[in-house]
Formats: structure tokens, C-alpha cells, sequence
């Protein structure tokens, strides 16, 4: 069965996002209060602009001793990330996401984020398709679907 | 096939470790070095004494607002974290990790790390092992296999 990002994989649901100019403690906060791992930057058309990770807020303040006071999430997102669109298949996202080791993407049309797909989500679904794949395929040589 | 956490997951390595009363800020740089996103933190007998991720840097240095020069490992780690070891499954493991939302966890003997998993390791072990019941379910049908 071809399972595609929305909704198989993800609903669309209301997405956190906060704008260009938070600071990165600003952006920190948001994520943490959501329990959520990367986070939607937008301008002020409510366009995607970026996208803000944990590892971001790891590598790019932590590891150089900055003041996340002093530092904007447009200076330290990944600016106009790759997205998914919602038809997509959750197999081709997941190679997608594999390849160039991302762990989320914004599922968008039009520039507007609809939700964001983790790898994780990603994988679940994967292997449900998977597992359902050997289940049909026993039931196919069991005789359990034979003549229907 | 039964797949063990060591080696078919991983290989037992020089895994990159800090001591507890290094800095939010030496972790952050110890990570970005080495490319991970966790840490082991280790003890004056090189036992693990907890683990330490990106997502704590955020959470417990960042999204509070602290300096991270002042804040040390064994402040904000996960203390004594459970492991797995060698002999351990792929599927168990990955359905620790899912249960519990880990995305890390570290593989030990008699309390010595030789490893780090991360759950897209295990995701990638869990799908090759489905597709791989897939292709010989497929292959008994088609009769490949058969008499052998």
C-alpha cells in the first residue's frame, strides 16, 4: 500500500513556529515547552524561511560559548530547507531523509508549513508497511486469501 | 536472523567520553567535533556514569538561559542510564528505544561503554531484516528455493 506523508504519516496539525528575529534562548524555550526537536522559522507572510534544530542550538551557540541572548535563529537555522510535499511516499521521504541524514522536514504547499515529519515517524510507518507486506505474503502461502 | 547490537548493529569503537565535571560548553565542543548528538560521561574508573545529549543541552542550558561555561556535565546528564549489551537483539532494542524515547543508549560490559546505538542504527538493521524475510517468503513461493 503506498502510504503517503499526510495523512498516513502525519496529520496536518497546528505547527510551532516563531519568526527570524527570536533569539536563540527565545527558540529554545518554545522547542522545549512543545517537546519537540526542530522548530519552523517564519517571515511575515507566515512562509517557511528555515528551519531551527537542537543540534543547531548544540553546535552553533553551546559548542562556541556564545550567549543564546545574542543570537538570532535567521543566524543559525538551516535557511529554505528541502520539503516534503503532502502525496509524498513515506519510502521515498525516508531515503530522502537517509541520504542527506536529516532528522525533520516540513511537509509544505505554497510555502506554508502543514506539519513536520521526523524521522522516526518515518520509520514506524515503514516498517508497518513492511511487516504488513510478510503478513499478506504468509496469508498468500497459507491459503488464507486463496480464490479471493 | 537474529542480529546482535554488537557486531551487526555496530562494532565495538573508541567511544568518546567526558568526565562529569566537564562544561555544558566543553560537551557541546566535544560533540561538534566528533559529529554525535550524545555523549558518555564517565567516572575516575572510566565506568559510565551517565549519558548527555544535544537534547539536554537545550533543554537544561539553553532554553533556561544559562551560561554554559558555568553549568557542568553531571548537572544536566541522564544518570545511570540504561544499556544494552553485545549479545542483546535488534528488535528488543529498538523497541526499548521506542517505548521509552530514546534515541541513544549505550552498550556495556561490566559498566565500560564499547559502543553507542542510536535508533536510526536500529531502524536500519530492523528494515534490511524484514526485507530480507520478504524476499525469501517470496522466494519459497516462486520456488527458488524449493526442494533445497
Amino acid at each position: 500500500m503506498y502510504r503517503k506523508i499526510i495523512p498516513n504519516v502525519v496529520s496536518e496539525t497546528d505547527v510551532s513556529t516563531i519568526t527570524k528575529d527570536a533569539t536563540a534562548h527565545d527558540a529554545a524555550k518554545a522547542m522545549a515547552e512543545k517537546n519537540i526537536a526542530a522548530i519552523i522559522v517564519v517571515d511575515d507572510q507566515a512562509k517557511i524561511s528555515g528551519i531551527l534544530t537542537e543540534r543547531d542550538l548544540a553546535r552553533k551557540v553551546t559548542a562556541l560559548g556564545l550567549d543564546s541572548n545574542t543570537v538570532l535563529a535567521a543566524d543559525i537555522m538551516t535557511a529554505n530547507p528541502d520539503t516534503l510535499t503532502p502525496d509524498d511516499s513515506a519510502g521515498d521521504a525516508l531515503e530522502l531523509m537517509n541520504s542527506r541524514r536529516y532528522r525533520h522536514l516540513p511537509v509544505a504547499v505554497d510555502g506554508k508549513c502543514l506539519a513536520v515529519v521526523s524521522i522516526r515517524d518515518l520509520y514506524s510507518t515503514v516498517k508497518e508497511a513492511l511487516e504488513e507486506d510478510i503478513k499478506e505474503t504468509e496469508a498468500f502461502i497459507f491459503g488464507d486469501r486463496y480464490g479471493a
